[in-house]
């Protein structure tokens, strides 16, 4: 079954948001056996919406359709389902009474006009509940293709997703089994990988297929197989990523469903009970926030300091002074006593600092562009390593970020061991 | 002069990734005048990404295309390409040189033959250099329309668009001026202010078009407006904007090319010569976050602390376990107290703190799901507001966010009218 996602809106055409509902639509939807054909993003405008929805019929079974549903004149996506479906807007009582309540409860000014018309939905449309807002997310069959219009709010979008969409679809029945397993390694680039595994890779089954995801120092192997068989399609690719680890075992750095080192890490850390600490420079918090992102992230997380100038290091984390200026501020040294610090502060098993130099214009040391020291602080004691991170300002963050990771799960992997 | 986008990819298919580079061409491509007509994105297969050629022509004007031009096997726009052309791949001399500079500068292994072959470029296309990677990326003209295909890597795309694209776009000439401004608003929903303005829309000329962008306690309102004469466009633009001060002078926070309350107050900090400092509970470092993700954060930001948990308030922050004991974690005392405490251990002008219970789960408190404490130090002394920011978390945690920049910018203010 193959799903085309619709986003409806000019402030996506003109850069001024960016869609994240459509990553999330197509992971859900795999999950419960839905490909997603196509996504495109078209304007407010009716002739250019009713011609996406006509493409979206002829190569789909199920339309997906965001955006456009607000109680102002620019949303137009309610009046065009009429007009695709030669349909009309009528009342809906119980999402007016739902619209009230929501007035009532939490907005607290009086209704106008135009919220009681959010109530008006097209007259042959199951209504699906949006609890989190006024805008009613519609189900509508047409020649046997369902369309399905939700707001473009995410969370809003989202739980009308969970609430009634999925179970929905589900009850379509006969869907496939859509299975992906990502392997992630770090410290090769992509076509090291694919020669190291060329034989390997020429001797796929074809309806396995396998790409490559390289991203700021990791390469993800995504391998993806879709059909009815689970167990099978299980197990034959269970096969397939064994083979890989004995292909490359020292690089392989974990699995991840979804994306990244940091899932893989601190879901590690979650295994293993360990919390963790930041002291951040060059990164911003972005570690930290990389973490908080991550749900259980309070089980994990002791804290972060982020210290941007070098008076900050000296007043929050109680470097002295002259050792900053002896060592510099960018230096194994420095990296190493905010570990430290850091680690002591937030009371965590492992904390990790960082001090470097992203660019574009140098900060308060005459360390090159790229130059970047990771420390790493443990019960044990503390180090630092030095890295050229390359030279653009965003390729060192980023880079730096996964390296940081990639020391924590080697710190996890050393107590584990122990 | 229309654009269509095609983003080419199974991982934006299957949410593995979320499609950033569109909203950013998107943005950059307005400033020279050109809109985007679509944006597409599609599988990694050639029937699929060869009918989304023939649909670009024929909308389109200008098709950008990013992604495939990977090393590996699953990597195909090259070769589609030139099966849409009728074209062939040949070897690039000047891209053989650069990569094989690339792999001698950082890569430091030997070069595969796979590497080798990122050097094919289509016979008839003209190749944009790809400074910080080693796929090439090219433009071919066809029967008037330009396709111009690029990387999928962030960084490298944006540099060959600033390095090539723009500048040969720009030289077709006879572009027109699109003109797009925002003003920000925050404390009414949009269906008060459309109510409010609701007489100067009806009055509003029709190729001024308005939109509303609702977001967590703010809505922007956007004016487009796109033709040759630049001088009337931004006077006729500006007399409205104008007017809709007259009408909204309470709740109107700012204008902001972009998008977010963020970026008005971090150029606000900026123009006023002020430092801020946040002492971060439920937010987890996004107003940190948020701050250093603006060019030129170093200048405003002193830094953060993260402290999840109730004892790394006490260590870190140097509260009292018992003035917190006795107020209660999620309190005005608390919320009061982690400002001051970070303001003067930061050395900022401005402070700004989070204390509060953002669900799902009740934390360190008993305080409802949704109670938010923000609190401002400044030198004058400090003060915190209780907030009932809603039921979600996502929801709790944005508007918690962007309710912390509407308090600096009162501070800011404050001190602007000293």
């Amino acid at each position: 079954m193959l799903a085309t996602i619709i986003t409806i809106g000019d402030e996506i055409l003109i850069g001024q948001i960016v869609d994240t509902n459509s990553a999330w639509m197509a992971q859900e939807l795999n999950k419960i056996g839905i490909s997603i054909y196509e996504i495109l993003s078209v304007s407010d405008q009716r002739e250019h919406i009713l011609s996406a929805f006509a493409k979206a019929k002829q190569q789909s079974q199920v339309v997906l359709i965001t955006g456009g549903l607000g109680p102002t004149k620019d949303d137009i996506t309610k009046k065009t389902m009429c007009a695709f479906f030669n349909d009309t807007l009528v009342l809906n009582e119980e999402v007016l009474a739902h619209v009230t309540d929501l007035f009532a409860t939490y907005i607290k000014v009086p209704m106008a006009p135009m919220n009681r018309e959010q109530a008006l939905v097209p007259s042959r449309a199951q209504v699906l509940k949006n609890t989190y807002g006024t805008a009613p997310a519609t189900w509508i069959e047409d020649d046997g293709v369902i369309f399905i219009s939700m707001p473009g709010v995410p969370f809003e979008m989202k739980e009308i997703m969970r609430g009634d969409v999925f179970p929905r679809l589900k009850q379509l029945g006969n869907l496939p089994f859509i299975h992906h397993r990502t392997i992630l390694t770090a410290g090769q680039g992509e076509s090291t990988i694919a020669t190291r595994i060329e034989q390997w890779e020429n001797d796929l089954p074809e309806d396995i297929k396998l790409a490559y995801l390289p991203s700021f120092g990791t390469v993800r192997l995504r391998l993806s197989c879709t059909g009815h068989d689970k167990k099978s399609i299980l197990a034959r690719v269970d096969a397939q990523i064994k083979e890989l680890y004995l292909l490359m075992p020292d690089i392989i750095v974990g699995e991840s469903e979804t994306d990244s080192i940091v899932q893989t890490v601190c879901k590690m850390l979650q295994d293993h009970g360990l919390t963790v600490a930041t002291a951040e420079s060059c990164t911003g918090g972005r570690i930290a926030n990389a973490v908080t992102e991550i749900p259980g992230a309070s089980k994990i997380f002791k804290g972060s300091t982020i210290t941007y100038a070098t008076a900050s290091k000296v007043a929050v984390l109680g470097i002295d002074a002259s050792f900053i200026e002896k060592h510099s501020v960018v230096s194994a040294q420095v990296a190493q006593a905010m570990a430290a610090q850091v680690r002591i502060k937030f009371d965590a098993d492992i904390a990790i600092s960082t001090t470097g130099n992203a660019g574009p214009e140098k900060g308060d040391s005459d360390a090159a562009v790229g130059t970047v020291f990771i420390g790493v602080a443990t019960k044990n004691g503390e180090f630092a390593h030095e890295f050229m991170m390359g030279s653009h300002r965003e390729r060192v963050i980023e880079k730096t970020v996964n390296k940081a990771f990639e020391l924590i799960q080697q710190e996890i992997l050393k107590k584990a061991s122990k």
